[in-house]
């Protein structure tokens, strides 16, 4: 049996979603920024991909923006030093928070050597980021909060309205990194009133090396990308016509499959954590309730996650430790270690993350399999002795 | 009929490449940096890429780098600000030439408000850059020469070896954009000593949203994406393996039927060239020998540019003013003004770029439409005085 269960890492296309895209590529193939007929006909279909989008976030004023990228790193990118460089003078001085993806640390980190101060407010034992952190954190120049929506390891969901409201109170701009969350759950410019969102396609069945940026109305940034001043001269370069179009099309399912999707997912989360908690020296990573509708993450005390991996790849199971983007570094996970984990214990973490295609009998079979391998690899472990001890 | 005629603004996907890319998309799409199986096969399909370019490009030493991006505008971009950024401590002069891409023009612009200086080298009257300027020009705190391959609007091709040497006689960094070139003509790294060289699929009947970056071993850059660390640590980001995929397989196509096309497209060029210059007052923009085989330029005088391109489109053919990614700006091309022609004269430039379908059924098409339609415009120009009084 095969088993793909690293939804949070990547997801297969819709073929929905493939054959929206192929005219684009095949015979509407015009360049959209073209006076000519075959320019036009590729404009409105990024278009409406723009208007699908904006629908989905429930954008309602016109003069904010949806500029595609290309893809959640580059969004994340775009954000954080477009807004630095664009609000220098007025501020230097960012918030964001210790779990967040490492397209969110590393240019605050890059930003900290070119003259920024960067604060990385801590998060409880769930990875809740708390908003009366955020309120001591906060100066006068203050230019930019970031907080994820929702974490891609542990799946815990940030109170995203109540940090906005902190970060507007002091005068400073909000953006949240959503790429684990648009499409999944709810997420709702308006009711969340943050300035900018990160987005990605490939993450919710669109396709690879796509993604996109809300920013709204007023909001300044300069572009990583100088060019021909495509996307509001936000971000130069021939539009990718395929990946929009399948980007909006990919939206679009994900608006009316996602209550059907939420809920088949989070039945089935809950059963393969209830399952995975049955074994010995397990614990779940992230919060319990305001929890991703398709993150399980777990502990498995005295086993090393990256063997787990590729015993379950044996047996035809995908699944992932932390972040798939680190998943080759053996550096344990920054979000687990910020949660209080030891090393040793955030090395037996692993990570199963459910998609559309997933059953209720692959499920079954990930919980036989599952307690069989750590059950062998805990008999030949260096730490059985302390296991033994423990018990 | 209808005609397409701005293959150097963007290229229908070749059906071959499609098939190529599909597998990727819809079975082997698992997160090329994980440790699982799927991933494994989705990293062996970008090495495979990685090598039919470096074959493309005769890159002849191991650690010299291809680095995957989204496309020229952010190839240029991250060769521009990486390399300053990486030897800002080294010095802070770039020369570049006065008919670059805007995707090298704006970055340099944004580069002189960050402190940096720029030499903007001139052109002759067929747009070729002079190696002796640029020994002129440059200085000792010169970090990088940025000099295209070939110009996209003019299709003139650039003196690069020679201009190479100039640089490295005096300590400076090398890059090409080579969109225009790359998959058309042989673009040799050892032949021209270049150190970093843009690329572009979509140019190539490649997917959008796809190009690269050859970084020659040793030269440093810093990265415009940070995140995770892919590519190298050059540029971050969830891989886009159906795009890099068929990146490589469009170059494997250009490879094996280059010397086909190009011998077949220059024949083409050169019969509509010469049929365009039995209109009275037309004048061929760009060198007549050193020049892209598919490109065609003209000055129709007393004519305007845009209007021509739609009456053109109204008879199903696709050309386009000067460059694809400004060609809804009102501006007169900054190329054309570098050649030395009046805004007036610019204005009644179009160009057409020959592809891989072009037929002489079209080309003669072509022959048939243009003139009169100039004819007609001409009878109700507002120039028409002057025009017969020039006669």
């Amino acid at each position: 049996m095969n088993v793909y269960m690293d939804h949070a890492g990547t997801t297969p296309l819709d073929p929905r979603v493939a054959k929206e895209m192929e005219p684009y590529s095949l015979t509407k193939y015009g360049n959209p920024s073209s006076l000519y007929t075959l320019g036009m006909e590729a404009r409105e279909g990024i278009d409406e991909a723009r208007s699908q989008i904006s629908k989905f976030l429930n954008v309602k004023n016109t003069y904010d923006k949806i500029v595609f990228t290309s893809g959640g790193t580059e969004s994340n990118n775009l954000a954080l030093k477009g807004v630095a460089y664009a609000y220098r003078k007025k501020g230097k001085h960012i918030i964001t928070s210790k779990i967040e993806h490492h397209a969110i640390l590393e240019p605050c980190e890059w930003l900290e050597k070119e003259g920024f101060q960067v604060t990385y407010l801590p998060v409880d034992k769930y990875g809740m980021v708390n908003p009366q952190e955020l309120e001591s954190a906060i100066r006068k120049d203050t230019i930019l909060v970031s907080i994820m929506h929702a974490n891609n390891e542990i799946g815990t969901i940030e109170p995203i309205e109540e940090l906005t409201k902190v970060a507007h109170d002091h005068g400073a701009l909000f953006h949240t990194d959503a790429v684990q969350t648009y499409g999944k759950i709810p997420v709702d410019v308006e009711a969340m009133q943050v300035d900018i969102l990160s987005m990605s396609a490939h993450k919710i069945y669109g396709p690879r090396g796509v993604g996109a940026l809300y920013i709204r109305k007023g909001v300044r940034m300069q572009p990583l990308f100088h060019g021909g001043g495509h996307e509001f001269r936000k971000r130069s370069g021939t539009e990718n016509t395929p990946g929009i179009v399948g980007f909006g099309m990919a939206t679009k399912i994900a608006k009316s499959e996602m209550s059907h999707d939420k809920k088949k997912q989070s039945k089935l989360r809950d059963k393969l954590i209830k399952g995975s908690l049955l074994i010995d020296n397990s614990r779940l990573n992230g919060h319990p309730k305001k929890r991703l509708p398709n993150n399980v993450n777990c502990i498995y005390l005295y086993v090393e996650g990256e063997s787990l991996i590729l015993e379950l790849d044996f047996h035809g199971i995908s699944a992932n430790t932390g972040s798939a983007c680190s998943s080759k570094s053996l550096e344990p996970s920054h979000v687990l270690g910020a949660l209080g984990l030891k090393p040793e214990e955030s090395h037996g973490s692993i990570r199963f993350t459910l998609g559309r295609q997933n059953t209720k009998e692959e499920v079954n079979y990930v919980l036989e399999v599952l307690p069989k391998v750590i059950e062998r690899f805990r008999s030949i472990s260096p730490f059985k002795e302390d296991f033994i001890l423990q018990e």
